[in-house]
């Protein structure tokens, strides 16, 4: 089937390069079944990968070399045609069209090229969001409420109905915390009421204590990936290139259970991790140097390799941070928005007691955090505020991605589709025993991640069977499709995978 | 003149309140001539303000009240109809059309609803910015290095060849700064060639010395506004309100020359005063017990109540970080883009030797920093990295902002207004004493300030008067026109000034 696919979509393409896509003919019969019965969400897009050239070809590298005068290109993983990329597939300059499971690190919702997108962004309040930017906190337009209510806060996760916008995923986690900073230390003055002392005032212009520097801290787990700016980056514990020689903040983190997979095989001893875990956090929450205000914590640690944890470690966390009146800000910037099967991924562990914040960004195209509690607020107005506080072209356009995501039931899409593929890799990973290691994600949507042995040359492989996938961690390969991946694509995308660990 | 214009204006939008527009007799005459020279940039906005109701009004109440329940508005100013504000000119759901010297917290460079920003907005580049999300350090758009080249790099300050780009003025300056941090400690470990080590590298993720805190700072001024999240704002030093109860790092802070004005009557004292502040910064960078690595500094502190230092103060700021090997990064979020007359405000300063960094956003509707020298780009790809990186679409705005500036000669019609503007206003200041006290800003366009005895006031009444201004610092009334702001609309401006002192 992947194989048909291929060669129409060689038609529409022009060409292609048989090794990208022709299959082995176990994949064929394995995969035609559920693909055949499967119709497409969208029909602009190709109907399978197009290998032209090397990745970069010729026009690619001549670009990335004028790009590279002016703008460090040394992090470029492939520069793209977002004209011709459409749907699922991404494409490049020298005309390669690859299936594309990373989505701009897992920020690309409904696909390149969404007519749907494309109608909201040649609408009126569009033109409007993008050409009279409006500083949020100050002068709101007079619609806000609405586009609000109808975009972003629609989807609130439950038990939190207010929001505060923000740009991208750093400062959606770093406003949160400085919401929790001030709901912390209005708590020890007494409350909302008590005013500020002259002394707390004078040393806050000082950077000093008591009211300019803290004696609290944010909480978070090693591993961990909450932004890069310094206070986000205090709280990031993936990798030492993400923070050498960036000054940090004294904050603690604590060790993420990680976990045995599959689950299932390992729950006695993944338990125990866990409660190793939270009996961790407890000891840091009483007697760290600095003690937290908050925790954060990621429902899956994405960048951090695909590090997953069970729903009751999760609410052992809730219970145990309200037990302490420390705050739990949950970072959905990466899990959030569909791709795990639920709207929000901590929809999975039950919680009957809500998170105090959940941040967003990614696939919202918009970011800010989202809370419940009145006592969220500062205590007093210009206390969580800047110039723009968001914007609201891209507000409008989550609007319509929300909106696209309910027609089409795109989180249950995403939910059967991620079970298929999970299964499909299972088979995979028993085929050829050590290639797909730790396979994790179970019934979390597309959003699975394993091992490969030779992570980095997978990937680098991935390109020329016609497949852009990322990496995280040490030697996770990660996949990130869209909320439009169906059972076709996900035969694609198995037959490059088994491809590139049988051309080795 | 004024009352005329007004007239006129009341025919197109209905019903004017006399108290608002009509203006003394001397006011028409003293202002009739110039005006009457003048031709409009632009022929779709109003011919003057419009009240028709206290401001908020019963409509902006009740949306207000709507738009409370999920989003604070304890900051707002004036709930705005983005749809029918134009030109100059802001509205509100009431029908008031206000002359807006606001403008977004000097952010709106070319007007409401500007048609060519319209058609830039309907253009299929934009479209395709808006729905195609890049990241741009890993797939940047093919035709990145051109939108950059014909856009944010078209206006590079001189000696400053390469971006970052980022999202506000916040990461913009937090970025410079992690550039900084890592140019610095690359110096002293003997090159970009010098590898990590591990003690570094385990360091880094404990947030712990060698590597993973640090023992460089940033050095800003009193009175500096470098934005709110956690690295800028512990270099702003602004307003207690912005800082309280935030952990901020151990930086230094050193006075920045409070100077008085006029500048040309107290020259030698204000020379003294820089004196001693170059004085300060140098004795901080050699004993302050965290050595800065660069020194942040507004051309004209804006925030801060838009304090001005002479071009040789920031001669020999230049001189002193230089002779240190401490990197300079002038922060133009505020001042960039034309408001002072030139393009950049730095310009007014003649340094023959560049800043390191110059750092952009508001009216360039994305942000930034500019940098030159090779090594400000860190020895190794992924220090300087985030999802997003910026927006593309806002780039492109950016672009035909730049061309829309270019095509009307807009910073020197700054530089012209900022003139006629400041003349008046020292008229209006020697006529009614005490009411206009330490005008600010003679020779630098537009971005204009001066002291009012009762300020708060002083700008709620503005809005009665037809016009929406901003305050800063203690107690200045700020200016912060559009770059279209023309001698005609300075004219409507003076005549409300003279209203509110001569109305308590």
């Amino acid at each position: 089937m992947a194989a048909r696919v291929a060669l129409r979509g060689s038609a529409i393409l022009r060409t292609i390069r048989p090794a990208a896509c022709s299959l082995p003919r176990e994949s064929r019969r394995q995969f035609s079944f559920s693909a055949a019965n499967m119709s497409s969400f969208y029909s602009w897009e190709p109907e399978g990968p197009t290998i032209k050239t090397q990745i970069p070809g010729p026009k690619a590298k001549a670009q990335i070399a004028e790009l590279d005068e002016v703008f460090d290109t040394r992090s470029l993983n492939m520069l793209t045609d977002y004209e011709k990329s459409s749907g699922n597939y991404i494409a490049d300059p020298d005309g390669n069209v690859l299936l594309d499971v990373y989505a701009q690190i897992a920020s690309i919702p409904i696909g390149y090229n969404n007519p749907v997108l494309r109608k909201a962004a040649q609408g009126d309040e569009m033109i409007n969001g993008l050409i009279n930017r409006p500083a949020l906190g100050n002068f709101p337009p007079n619609d806000w409420a609405n586009v609000l209510k109808t975009g972003i806060l629609k989807v609130a996760p439950k038990g939190l109905n207010q929001v505060f916008t923000a740009m991208a995923g750093s400062d959606a986690n770093e406003t949160a915390y400085k919401a929790a900073f001030m709901w912390r230390r209005q708590h020890e003055r007494g409350g909302h009421h008590v005013e500020f002392t002259e002394a707390e005032m004078a040393s806050a212009m000082r950077n000093e204590l008591p009211a300019g520097s803290s004696e609290l801290s944010i909480m978070s787990f090693k591993t961990a990936f909450h932004g890069r700016l310094f206070g986000s980056l205090s709280t990031t514990r993936s990798k030492p290139i993400h923070k050498l020689d960036i000054p940090a903040f004294d904050w603690p983190q604590a060790t993420f259970p990680l976990l045995k997979y599959p689950l299932d095989q390992h729950a006695e001893e993944n338990a125990a991790a866990e409660a190793a875990s939270l009996k961790e956090v407890e000891d840091i929450i009483l007697n760290y140097r600095v003690p937290p205000c908050a925790v954060v914590v990621e429902p899956i640690q994405s960048e951090g390799g695909d590090n997953h944890a069970s729903p009751a470690f999760f609410q052992g966390l809730r219970a145990l941070t309200r037990k302490h009146n420390v705050l739990l800000i949950v970072d959905e910037v990466q899990t959030g928005v569909g791709a795990t099967g639920k709207f929000w991924a901590h929809e999975h562990w039950n919680l009957q007691d809500p998170p105090d914040m959940v941040t967003f960004s990614k696939k919202a195209q918009t970011a800010g955090y989202y809370f419940g509690s009145p006592e969220l607020r500062p205590n007093k107005p210009y206390r969580q505020f800047n110039t723009w506080m968001g914007d609201p072209a891209r507000a409008l356009l989550f609007r319509a991605i929300v909106g696209e995501i309910e027609r089409l039931d795109l989180v249950n899409n995403t939910a059967r589709v991620g079970d298929y593929l999970y299964g499909k890799l299972e088979a995979l990973a028993q085929k050829y025993p050590g290639q797909f290691e730790n396979l994790r994600g179970k019934g979390m949507g597309t959003f699975i991640a394993f091992d490969s042995p030779r992570r980095d040359e997978f990937l680098a492989r991935a390109k020329g069977f016609g497949v852009n996938i990322g990496g995280s961690g040490q030697s996770a390969v990660r996949l990130r499709p869209m909320l439009i991946f169906e059972e076709k694509h996900a035969d694609i995308l198995l037959a490059a995978l088994e491809k590139i660990v049988t051309s080795w």
